[in-house]
């Protein structure tokens, strides 16, 4: 059980709460005190020392603490782990030198998660699965009554059910006969819904007995470096077991480009079909390891994906997706057969793909589209995947317009000189004091820093920005009087930890060649975003709410982003995250028909835009090439940080 | 090229016309002139000789005439062919005995083929075919005009054809690309109409260029021997080709029920089903070759079949088809992939198999209900197929009522002691001399006779009954100055074909059980009729029309079948035969989509009885087993034909 603990940190007296368990070191960033800590809190530099005065932490251990200094209370604040009421004392070497305590670095905020809810799906009646199983008791047959298996069944769901316009599909048929007798007549059959109302209903399944209550659908997204997918009960909607792997086709390729390119050599297209369908199936025997769900009472399977995934995988030609004018082969998918697609599921399984916008607005963005209710709001809502590419939609239930930025690869911490994807040993998270520009590191895994990741760069970016240590353009104020700022190869450059803070055998350093990428990137996504808002004639302000998707939405420091320019000024209690939109809009499919069916007018609604057929686009990215931008009256929060910083 | 001839039979001076071609004994055959010939036309008894005074025959040599006589015009009848004009002298030893050639025996009907009238389809505006193709030309992508290409061929159909509701399928969309690409987005389109007006219509299948005028079709029978199949052009809707090969089932059993027996066996029914598609798949190869029509092109297949012969090609368990309640798993069947029936066909190919009564009246008949225009005519029509099951069927556009008559094997040859399928040497003709009874045997092949078929012992037990040779009861009439009736090991017996004049090693006979297993066959067929006209509230000689369906049907000789009471009393010029009606009808349904709808309507009125079930048809049956009925009233034709004979 978690608790609340009061943690008294000293010089300054000033008390804050936490949770037991939590790390003092987090406590303590979060709520603005700077501990100095270089090395990311793998205990490697041991420049973190706190002395507990009053209570007790766990942890905190270190060879580089004496027996001696331990007795006194001594511990590494990045191992400390908070148990009960602590009162802590930050040595002058660790706040270091000047100011102390009373100076804050300033809070960070995140965004709110939106969690997916059963409850208002049902409450709005939209809880209506695709699939859905009834229980039967049919008249066997005699001599007065020999109707056709098939025909009593509909008889029988006709009478029961009121259930019209069915169709029973070649294996329930192959089934039928001994479903029907081995339990006198009593029978549970799957009924699968038409998309359209004016569609048949089909008889998927039949089986002997009640079986009503085990009725399973899979959802899964498929990202270009990951395949998601989550068992769910399609009678209670509950998820039964979630699951990742790396998509099969990363050896031939890290982004889409070069998948494509892949798809298009003799072979790879079937290669690139064969290697995605085979993580799906390891996804899914991973499930149903997971779960009590044997893998014939898989009935259903919904798959969200960007465009060229959602290519690959049906083996559709993704050539000219690549090429302008950037043409898919289709943005719409008809219903098809899980065997069809070589996944491993029963013969009448059902794979319904999300369809798609354009090239670069795919349906994993529809589906986070449909999956967080942007869809259905009055709210006008920005709803942002940030990656390689960002997409981009604007809108409420009255229209939706979207586009893709091609923003480049550094948030995933390509084109960075110490960039890396978000993994043990990468800063993801970083302050600084803000007289002796210290950084305060923490890296993924607490291992000793091996370089930094995208939300790394970003809260890096922000924080020397916000500290005067690097200008409007990026570049380093060399006035400063720190080591940390040095020229480098590329010119400019921070040292973020030391050689031997690290476990690498080099300096950890951020550059100005860095921060430039950095500034290109995100200018082309708040250009794109601008832009679009324009285009349909409203104003950035006009805003209401914000929905970030994807793996680098959950980690993004909101200041930080609004700090740079990433993301409009905005209050951050209207910026919601989704996570894993695709797979959220995937599960909302296999729950709600209603929802299936909105897909397609949302579709229909959608406008897709060109940027860089737009005139201004260009405009308003070169605008952008600031930090924040060019008009700084568009952030008023970022003078307001750092005046705080400089009157602190 | 034919020509017609003038014959002239002597003695008596008789001159009839007939065909250049034709054989002559053929010709004396139809029209009543007596010819003893008991070899079957196979030169082997030497019985048919005659003299030719005037003008020439080709053939009709045999080494059983010297050169002298052949020199004086002597040739066997049975093997000369009419030329020209010619005299005929029927000498005493042949035309026999006493009366010579002013007795006749009875004139022959047969019933008039009904022929497929693709013109009268189209003037009735039902020539539709369900898959059509049609020819795009449309704009290419552009930067300003980047839509999926899935979504310009939908726009392109919309504006060029105003199609709506369109789905492509996947193999569709797997070539899109390449389909637009390489002609300038000039393309064809393969369209399948849904069978339901408020259904999709499906692309199945793109082709770059202009193919429009070749688009293909398959419409296929199975039948329990053999299957039959058809290559139609879809565009002009002639068949191309047309083929047949026995049932590759047929090894594991002669009837259905032994088919259903293997195939409730472990493996049985993927044997029988494969066993099946290999039949038809060698039936497509052979129709494919007689034509310039790739495999590729054939975008359609319509099935008809009896009710087992379609559950073995589905793989539904047929178990139950034949036990009571004979209760068939389905008889509606969902449009089925063509390759899930391990048939070799394109991808995109779907099979539509028609659909069934019961388990004894099955898609063969509904088929030809369509297929003979039946279901909607304003006559009272009975349409019947004859075979080891007979199907009946009664009605009009209004309402049709159908049952199944169990007949026993006795018209396939069954249970009769020379019993024979309808093959090479089977007797299937006859006539005989009213005073000497002598009989006129014709073998299929003109090969010395080796058994007896079912239209052979159909008109057999016909003549022997209007000459009196049998009685009301089948029984030989002991009193005859013949050698022919004697007494053999099932009772009396008469004397076909003498050992020396057989292909086989010993006389030919017709017996009184054979005979008793003839009447109960054609008593169960009659009183079917009787039962099932009268159960609507009609009377037999309401009937105004009589549709003859099935291999038994075009060789069936309808006075022989009035005569001993098969079908009843009736004007043969209202009594059609549509050969393979249920070829037709799978035909029809290639070429028009109208039928299609109509067949659901059509199917939903059509009410079946069980017979077994129905009080009164056990009365009638037993009133049946004579010849030709207990009620002679019912049949005042047998009478008139009977005296006509005896003041001869």
């Amino acid at each position: 059980m978690k608790k609340t603990v009061s943690v008294t940190f000293e010089p300054g007296g000033r008390i804050v709460q936490g949770q037991s368990g939590e790390m003092l070191i987090d406590l303590a960033r979060s709520q603005g005190v700077h501990i100095n800590a270089s090395c990311g809190g793998s205990g490697v530099c041991g420049k973190c020392r706190i002395i507990i005065e009053k209570g007790g932490v766990e942890g905190g251990k270190s060879e580089k603490i004496s027996a001696e200094d331990f007795e006194k209370g001594v511990r590494l604040a990045c191992s400390s782990v908070m148990i009960d009421d602590v009162t802590v004392r930050v040595p002058t070497d660790s706040s270091l030198h000047k100011g102390g305590l009373s100076l804050q670095v300033p809070v960070r905020h995140r965004a709110m998660e939106h969690h997916f809810d059963i409850d208002s799906l049902r409450k709005e009646g939209l809880f209506f699965p695709p699939v859905e199983k009834v229980a039967l008791e049919l008249p066997p047959a005699s001599a007065t009554d020999n109707m056709a298996d098939a025909g009593r069944l509909v008889q029988g769901l006709k009478n029961q059910y009121d259930e019209h316009r069915l169709i029973i599909g070649l294996p329930a048929l192959r089934k039928l006969r001994d479903a029907l007798r081995e339990k006198n007549f009593n029978t549970t059959v799957t009924l699968a819904r038409p998309v359209h109302n004016n569609g048949k209903t089909h008889v998927v399944n039949v089986q002997s007995g009640n079986w009503v209550n085990r009725n399973y659908g899979l959802a899964v997204d498929i990202g270009t470096t990951t395949v998601w997918g989550q068992l769910i009960d399609l009678h209670t909607g509950e998820i039964l077991a979630y699951t990742g792997d790396y998509n099969g086709q990363i050896s031939y390729g890290e982004d889409v480009i070069s998948r494509i390119i892949y798809a298009e050599k003799p072979k790879g297209a079937e290669l690139m079909q064969e290697l995605v369908a085979a993580t799906i199936n390891k996804v899914i025997t991973t499930l149903l390891a997971e779960s009590d769900v044997d893998r014939d009472e898989i009935d259903s399977i919904t798959v969200a994906a960007n465009t060229t995934m959602t290519h690959l995988f049906l083996s559709l030609e993704p050539h000219n997706i690549r090429r302008a004018p950037y043409v898919p082969v289709s943005t719409f998918f008809p219903p098809i057969r899980a065997t069809d697609l070589n996944l491993d599921l029963p013969k009448h399984a059902i794979a319904l793909l999300y369809p798609a916008i354009s090239s670069y607005v795919g349906g994993d963005i529809v589906a986070g589209v449909m999956g967080s209710g942007m869809y259905r709001t009055d709210k006008l809502t920005l709803y942002i995947d940030i990656g390689t590419n960002a997409e981009i939609v604007i809108g409420s239930k009255e229209w939706l317009v979207c586009a893709a930025c091609s923003a480049g690869p550094a948030f995933e911490g390509g084109g960075i000189g110490y960039g890396m994807r978000a993994a043990n040993g990468a800063i993801s998270d970083f302050s600084m004091h803000p007289q002796t520009f210290e950084p305060m590191n923490t890296t993924i895994g607490r291992k000793a820093p091996i370089g930094i990741c995208g939300s790394g760069l970003l809260i890096i970016i922000a924080t020397l920005f916000e500290h005067g240590v690097i200008d409007q353009r990026g570049k380093f104020n060399q006035d400063l009087d720190t080591p940390r700022i040095r020229k480098g190869k590329s010119g400019g450059e921070f040292v973020l930890a030391w050689k031997d803070e690290c476990g690498i055998n080099s300096d950890i350093t951020i550059s100005e060649v860095d921060i430039e990428n950095f500034i290109r990137a995100k200018a082309a996504i708040y250009a794109g975003v601008k832009t679009l808002v324009e285009e349909v004639g409203l104003h950035i302000t006009d805003l209401e709410r914000i929905i970030l998707a994807g793996a680098f939405g959950s980690y993004i420091d909101l200041d930080s982003a609004m700090t740079v320019g990433l993301l409009p000024e905005f209050d951050a209690g209207k910026i919601m995250y989704v996570g894993n939109g695709s797979l959220m809009g995937a599960r909302m499919s296999e729950l709600s028909n209603h929802i299936r069916q909105d897909v397609v007018n949302a579709v229909q609604k959608m406008t897709s835009f060109e940027l860089s057929e737009v005139a201004k686009f260009k405009d308003e990215y070169v605008a952008s090439l600031f930090l924040p931008h060019t008009d700084t009256g568009l952030f008023p929060g970022v003078k307001n940080r750092k005046e705080a910083l400089l009157n602190s």
